[in-house]
């Protein structure tokens, strides 16, 4: 009997279920800009103001005009006029001439007529109303010129952008307080199987805990998406496809879990096939683990049809489930993958034709980052407890060797 | 007039604070293991059940027993005949017996008798009742036995360890439903400054609006904790005192933001010492940017000041206040922090003697990642928010090159 799944690249299946999905948009809503964390932004923002909106010392001193400070040394300081200071927050109401200068502090205004603040450091009291200055200042020297972090129309965020923390300073400091961003994806994750039992009961012999729901909410949540937990289903055509197409109705993309593969108690193909065009895109996948996968689409819903063995289902919704969530977003920034380099402390054999994603655990040893694989049948949860990310061996690719450096996916 | 900080080195600081910080801990709570994902367990779980709980067949086929099928080929298969299936999540009725066989399912039991799984793709059906095999298969091949995955008093996760996505899969397997985990710490965010007004309202010249309460507090959720923005406050030692004194007794970790140099108008020093023993720990870490920052302890309660600019504000509570988060949360794992390795397009000068964190912008080209320094004042907020990461320049270093391979950290 032949190959039952045609097989497509990790990447193709990647490729192909975003441009699948790429004209597809959830809503927008309005959202407090302090709230907007990890959210993204659905309207591109420009500056209405000048930052700073005023010169400004960035530095603790006196501010002088430079010329007055010419030749300044250790040996031979300049004599300079203390006539007052530039409060905070208050716009100068001082005047400095030939000679005179005025405190200023980290953050506020110049007196009038200054051009430059020379450092504390760079001067020495020498009674209540004269400073010796022991190093001469440049025109402009410690001052953030007003504009110089923004002018008006500069671009802030752009569309499809995902907000950060300093996004969020940004934002603030220019008074842009709500945002427009798009509403979180609701997920619905429909777990199939006769075996399946919720968490909270006991199973009976043959019968398994259906844990496939709660690693897939807690990955769409990490995603920014909303998981909606629809229940567990018999292998029965008629209950799942009832199931599918109220969830169809509620969600912005539909999930199961298990039923993915091609014996007569798969069933999520059949029920894809009839929730409406176009279908299925693509049924298999040259991944190990996660062969069986199935990626549809129907009344502009992306599908996507799990294996049901755990660690499949998360590796898969890792590389295909994600990316989906995102591109509903509006996501336009290229993701820098949680991915960081370690030294492969042991061979890992691989297949060529199929990508290997293959569990390992991290040790820092001696200031060096180790990776070291957690070998494993694939379909045992615990090699992913044990194990801090994963790594790919390419499909063309007969293996990695110990003492190689590799990339570790993170998760 | 000499250097007014005594600086010490940001790993120093780390350590200090993380030291400093080693016996306090939050409460704790009782979460349902499904929305556990990001908290940090402060129980040891270990299973009670063995998982599998039965051998299960890990393909799709039938269940024989091995010796039945030695010697089969293409050129000569073994004729088997199928006397049932056993259906999912039940028990086996059937008993098979020598050239026969039952029908298995992925995740299903074997037929009683039955030793090894043949798969479905090395098999041809012959009439109703009569495949052909036309591999052997070994004693034990595509089942998982029971116990496989793991066995009754087996270490599931330790207390300390950070819920990811496949812990609560491995947790609700086990029926393990509710975790005992830390409270997130309570963050006090105080902002100082005179010229400081909310960032809704719109300043006057002189005035800028507060942004870094809200950046804070987006790094504070990131690193898991509650942020609690008390407010603005002027520079007036009364009013921060009592406002600290109050943030005391409500939080976990008090955070100034500003007023943490050395001039008459920075009062951080002076309030947190009267805040109570030990006070201040460090003040000045050679940093660029974030030199004047301040850490202590009182009550038992660690105390940050950090500097008002708004890029040294968020590069030192990345480096300082996400750790302390952490350690308060009973975060015992190493924390693989979000690096990636990319390649410097320009040089990076430096002055030794400091650590310099430069803002960097990543971009792919040609499937090669390159990382480009945005430099700008280290006042300027938009070199963060133009930038993708950092890349930190050691104290013992002049400067990065062009071409180098650099580590970028992401935030």
């Amino acid at each position: 009997m032949p190959e039952l799944l045609k097989l497509i690249t990790p990447s193709a299946a990647l490729d192909l279920i975003l441009q699948s999905v790429l004209e597809i948009e959830v809503g927008t809503e309005k959202v407090a800009t302090s709230k907007s964390l990890g959210r993204v932004a659905r309207q591109s923002y420009h500056s209405k103001s000048t930052l700073p909106a005023f010169n400004k010392s960035s530095v603790d001193g006196f501010s002088v005009r430079a010329q007055d400070t010419f030749g300044a040394s250790d040996s031979l300081p300049q004599y300079i006029t203390v006539v007052g200071e530039v409060p905070m927050g208050k716009e100068p109401q001082l005047e400095i001439s030939e000679g005179q200068s005025a405190i200023a502090y980290t953050g506020g205004m110049l007196a009038k007529n200054a051009d430059s603040v020379i450092m504390v450091e760079y001067t020495n009291s020498v009674d209540t109303e004269t400073i010796e200055v022991t190093k001469p200042v440049a025109k402009g020297e410690n001052v953030v010129f007003a504009g110089e972090d923004i002018k008006p129309k500069d671009k802030i965020i752009v569309s499809g952008h995902t907000i950060r923390p300093q996004d969020i300073g940004a934002l603030s400091a220019l008074g842009i307080n709500e945002l427009q961003v798009s509403l979180r994806p609701k997920v619905a994750i429909i777990s199939t199987g006769d075996e399946l039992v919720p968490a909270e009961s006991d199973p009976k012999l043959g019968q398994i805990r259906d844990l496939n729901s709660h690693t897939i909410s807690a990955l769409v949540n990490q995603a920014g998406g909303v998981p909606c937990q629809i229940g567990i289903f018999k292998d029965d055509y008629e209950l799942q496809l009832s199931a599918a197409k109220q969830a169809i109705k509620d969600c912005d993309i539909i999930v199961f879990s298990a039923g993915s593969s091609v014996s007569n108690r798969d069933l999520t193909v059949k029920v894809f096939e009839a929730l409406g065009e176009p279908g299925i895109l693509a049924h298999g996948i040259a991944i190990k683990p996660g062969k069986p996968t199935i990626l549809g689409l129907a009344k502009n819903k992306p599908l996507i049809g799990l294996p049901g063995n755990p660690v499949s289902a998360l590796v898969v919704a890792d590389l295909l489930l994600k990316p989906v969530i995102r591109s509903l977003m509006g996501d336009m920034n290229p993701s820098f993958r949680h991915e960081i380099s370690a030294l492969l402390t042991s061979d890992i054999p691989s297949r060529s034709g199929r990508e290997d994603h293959v569990p390992v655990k991290l040790e820092q040893v001696k200031g060096v980052l180790s990776a070291t694989p957690v070998f494993g049948k694939s379909n045992l949860i615990f090699t992913l407890v044990k194990s801090d990310g994963t790594v790919c061996v390419p499909t063309d690719i007969a293996g990695l060797y110990k003492g190689q450096t590799v990339t570790v996916r993170i998760y």
